[in-house]
């Protein structure tokens, strides 16, 4: 057996470890009763820990050198050749940073995470910060240990974990960029907001569901290899070959849980596109995180929040709801188009987003950099709201840097995934239109066909065989740029 | 570490993993997409794989070896050296059947089995036996090698798999004197059936399924830590941290699924109490099949058919069914305690229930000590449905030697442990009512915390720590025996 074949034996099983907990994971979200927890992190903690010593076995070290020559050596099919660097990617992180330094991270993550719940609650950032702190520096000295494995700044280190290809003066260029023109645009996308019928009485959970399924099916999702369920926080789990999408539903407003499903749709549809002969192997995964969200974002708001998408939708809404006149496609587009910025990341509007994600990359680059400190982040945070929204947070930790689980759960490097992915998903889709003259046309009939089969083309099929920025540059015809998102923001809210 | 530490670290590894395989396994019957099988069945293969290998380490027979003499020498608690016991025959058990034999029988199961469904469907016997006859020789063979690794006959080898302290002979004696009084019994039990009012109508799922949690409830099942869900067929599955019952619901007939759903909860019980820091550990297991069918079966069939249950549980079915006569207690125990011969295992009431099982038992101890052939099978059904049960199948396999999936799924020697549970029920119960007074009063008053009590003391929390016929004569005085089952027929049935 080559040694490229024994890495893919080892990454096979690793692959099905995985496969296992990801199931369980997702049961852990939707089905577990709450007495399990304990001793479900036991044995979900020692599958984890079998994955790590796995990868630590020294043997593997070998055979991926010894592979590596083989590659040379043109021995390798082009996508054994990239399952190769995408497994010595992985062999790499599993020993850059000590073990005991991830041990003692996960130990301070889970311990601020934990208490993080009831604080945020109870507005208490004193209580936070002693919990806070050392989940930052333990996060600062592994990035230094990434880093240094990687010939990355430790910033550009925790950026590479969800997204490769990813660096801080890009994002720093891009970021700035949009600060030039995000005020105006926002503005004068407010100054055009204008009434809204807001949807009154109660929908029932069970048509909620329905019209989810059914845009589900139209959007192209396969129930014969995923299904929908309930969780209190929404997502997209299980395997490319089981995809495990959930929402929350509220009987007083079906809007959100409905946009909530189309998003995360987008998410599903990809991990349902990746090339199936890999499904166990590395370079059978997405992209990485900016390419996934490109995908949710694309179905949220470039296709969901679109005027023919909603003249598609609203005959399925008042099918189970009635000819109520809050439910026509214009109203639906006042709702789902509406700019108002507000406190909350994960409720803003489209134009309102960046800024939330912009000020908050602003912050984590220069608490790992070292040029902030914990301490500082209240007064920041602040000081950033009212400069780009205009909002004042003063005192309001809850709803300020205390709203979100990235941080206490030491997740470091994410937040520029989102901007960027709604960057890219304009992107994608201008390609897409490129390549489709009559998309409107088909979306308001309902048929999505074209959209997911080129998708399933350009990006899902791929997995992880091409440099995320090729995908980008193949697909799309340039590099990764700011400027379709800034021309879709402003032909939707200024035009 | 002592090396029964070191064994013990390793079989909680293992513990850790079946954790995560029955929660998957779970999944696979309860949520699973139709077309995400072939993954899900790699990646289960492969979780299973690895605790065979984990087994096999060479150096786990140094320690087991070093272990004994540890045990030997009282260096360890009493708990820890019956902890070490399972762990001794797990080990033996991983290295009695040579893998390559191993290996040949799950393929000829997994033929046979994936067969039979279709087979069974159409009557087809002919094609059925060639897929089947390798089944019987290789279980045969491997029959032989369990039983040369323990020092027991081979079909007491297959016993062995599901109960220890069973063999044969014992059963033997047991069953033959069944049949002694059996024919008389089930004559007269049959003579005395009265006119039933067939509850009609359609029974809505949802009040079927409030109706089986509320009696969960008033059985003492604990819902933190276990769920009740719809399956294709019933089971009681997860872990015993996180109990996972299935039921099936029809709308025409309640009756059935709620009397499945009281035999479920036997086993969910029993696995809910076991010995929580035993969790992962082999000794923190049901003391084997025959124990746990006593469990269900003491619940559905001394307890549930029974007067002072379904004074209880008439209410109950009224308050969601409204208040016909057929719903009337009276009533409700006509139908539960009705005695009908028919041809399937699973639809036989109480009476018939052991005619059943003595046949299949007959019939496998044959087969496995080749005094029959598998092209004997159905002639030795026919005569032995017409003289335990004077009922004719000629011709009908379907119905026949094919209604089960235990001899194409492999499982020789599972069949005994249900009329012996059955018999142990009998046994339980009558130790629970001389050491409790009013049973019967509490039961009516839907109180039964005293028998869950009481089990809990005797059985669930006792685990695998004890011989299983020790823990019989320990907690009800006496030896495993017949005599309060036949009693108990007798009370029912005939007075």
């Amino acid at each position: 057996m080559s040694n490229y074949k024994k890495l893919e034996k080892k990454f096979d099983r690793i692959g099905k470890l995985n496969h296992l907990l990801s199931i369980v994971g997702w049961d852990e979200q939707v089905n577990m009763p709450q007495d399990s927890g304990e001793s479900r992190a036991e044995a979900m903690a020692e599958g984890y820990l079998m994955i790590q010593e796995l990868q630590l076995e020294p043997e593997l070290q070998d055979w991926a050198k010894e592979a590596g020559e083989e590659a040379a050596q043109g021995k390798l099919l082009p996508k054994e050749a990239a399952n190769l660097k995408q497994i010595q990617k992985k062999l790499k992180e599993a020993t850059a940073v000590p073990s005991e330094l991830n041990h003692a991270l996960t130990l301070a993550v889970m311990k601020c995470q934990h208490a993080w719940r009831d604080l945020r609650k109870n507005n208490d950032w004193n209580h936070f910060l002693p919990l806070f702190e050392p989940v930052v520096s333990l996060t600062k000295e592994a990035a230094c240990a990434r880093g240094n494995a990687f010939g990355l700044s430790p910033y550009n280190a925790l950026l590479d974990q969800y997204q490769s290809g990813l660096d801080s003066n890009f994002i720093d260029r891009v970021f700035d960029g949009i600060k030039t023109w995000h005020p105006a645009l926002l503005d004068k996308a407010r100054a055009r907001n204008s009434t809204i019928l807001q949807p009154s009485g109660s929908f029932s959970i069970s048509s909620q569901k329905n019209i989810g399924l059914e845009v589900m099916n139209a959007l192209g999702f396969d129930f014969k290899r995923g299904r929908l369920d309930v969780s209190h926080h929404p997502f997209c789990g299980g395997v490319s070959s089981d995809v495990r999408m959930t929402t929350r539903y509220s009987e007083d407003d079906f809007t959100q849980s409905l946009m909530g499903i189309i998003h995360e749709t987008g998410h599903g549809l990809y991990e349902l596109g990746l090339p199936k002969e890999y499904e166990f192997q590395p370079a059978g995964h997405a992209a990485g995180m900016m390419l996934h969200e490109s995908q949710s974002l694309l179905y949220e708001m470039q296709l969901g929040r679109s005027l023919p998408f909603l003249k598609f939708l609203s005959p399925i809404v008042r099918k189970h709801f009635g000819n109520d006149p809050s439910l026509e496609t214009t109203n639906l587009q006042k709702i789902y188009q509406r700019v108002e910025p507000g406190l909350i990341r994960v409720d803003a509007d489209e134009v309102s987003y960046p800024a939330h994600v912009i000020l908050r990359y602003e912050i984590e680059k220069q608490l790992i950099e070292g040029s902030i400190s914990t301490s500082d982040i209240p007064a920041l945070w602040d000081e950033k709201m009212m400069c780009y929204l205009g909002l004042d947070t003063k005192g309001n930790y809850k709803d300020g840097c205390l709203q979100d689980i990235h941080w206490p759960g030491g997740s470091f490097g994410y937040f520029p995934c989102y901007t960027l992915g709604a960057m890219l998903a304009a992107q994608w889709f201008q390609a897409l239109k490129r390549d489709h003259e009559n998309l409107d046309t088909a979306m308001e009939s309902g048929d999505f066909t074209a959209i997911s089969s080129w998708l399933k083309t350009h990006i899902w099929s791929k997995g992880s065989f091409y440099h995320p920025l090729d995908l980008i540059k193949d697909g799309t015809g340039e590099a990764l740029t700011d400027r379709h998102y800034k021309l879709h923001l402003e032909r939707r809210y200024l035009s």
